[in-house]
């Protein structure tokens, strides 16, 4: 690719987005960017990978109350201050989503990067969605979940976990088509012919 | 075409979704209903044209708990029924896109028909989006709109309305990419190659 562009890949648990996201990498010969990001934010912060991955695109909630109190008690309470280490791992993330931005093209899966990047004119956000029994079956085979009960619980949890994260850091709906520049049903077309179709996206748009 | 294609295009106000759907309409030389739903469902009930104009895409909620209050003590108020009204003529406004469906190929804009008909094997539903400033001089120049300050109002209360009847007959948020197949940012492109965006993604679906 001669020209910069950064392609975002919002996407629901099971759609396949990490897989579509990897394959256009793959033919754009260009990085990609999922978990990676994790291990760079660690080195960069020198805090552990473990807490990155603890926290990762998840907002503790269960403590901002607690927290509150503790402010409002005049300080904050030793370990009542989830939501502020969660607002800084998340503020590392976005500046290594920055950096790497800056530093050339690629796709970046997940962690609000379409909203850390929206003023980036190289930007391509993408949002990939997926028909419930295509997501559930993909899950159960690709993920080794044990049954498709617990498939669909850990789907709806994950893509909670993950909206309520986007929502919280962004002030906007996840799955709003609006925030995105395409937005793809992968069960429509297979992964497959979906990469062909965002390449298309791509080039139409150079 | 060859086979059976139900294209349904929901729209943000000013987008150009309209003009996307004629022109993929005139490309693939299928028949393409905007308004013209009105007049066929005015036609086939024997209700006046008026009324659907009157309550095209919008649910006049100002009645409801009236008429509320009217079920409750007993009996339906004179006057007071708009909302089974709003019902009534979406019941025949579904009937008349479904007919439309079973009949052959087409393009229809609006009206909730990916709902209507989202157990369709034919469908493709799409979801047009674009920046705020496009969308803005879009409706200025093209609606002949007076001002830059009217046309967003007239875009924000358009699409407050669409969204509020989408969802009073779905339950489901219009903006929601996973109730589509496609959604586009027509900014991106433009309208032309957005245009052709979807008849390689109606291409790669055959």
């Amino acid at each position: 690719m001669d020209k910069k562009i950064i392609i975002t890949i919002a996407r629901e648990y099971g759609s396949g987005g990490r897989e579509i996201g990897k394959k256009i990498a793959d033919k754009l010969k260009i990085p990609f960017y999922d978990k990676e990001l994790i291990t760079m934010a660690a080195k960069e912060s020198g805090f552990k990978q473990e807490m990155f991955e603890k926290n990762d695109e998840q907002v503790d909630y269960s403590n901002n109350y607690l927290t509150a109190i503790g402010y409002v008690l005049g300080s904050p309470i030793a370990g009542l201050t989830d939501i502020s280490m969660n607002d800084e791992l998340h503020q590392i993330q976005a500046n290594v989503i920055r950096q790497l931005a800056e530093k050339g093209s690629c796709v970046i899966v997940g962690r609000c990067a379409n909203y850390v990047l929206r003023n980036d004119p190289s930007l391509v956000s993408l949002f990939i969605t997926g028909k419930t029994e295509d997501k559930i079956l993909r899950v159960v085979n690709d993920y080794h979940t044990a049954s498709l009960e617990d498939a669909e619980k850990l789907m709806e949890k994950t893509d909670k976990r993950r909206g309520n994260y986007y929502n919280y850091y962004t002030n906007q709906d996840w799955k709003d088509a609006q925030h995105y520049d395409l937005c793809v049903n992968s069960s429509v077309l297979g992964i497959d012919k979906t990469v062909d179709l965002i390449c298309e996206f791509i080039n139409l748009k150079a």
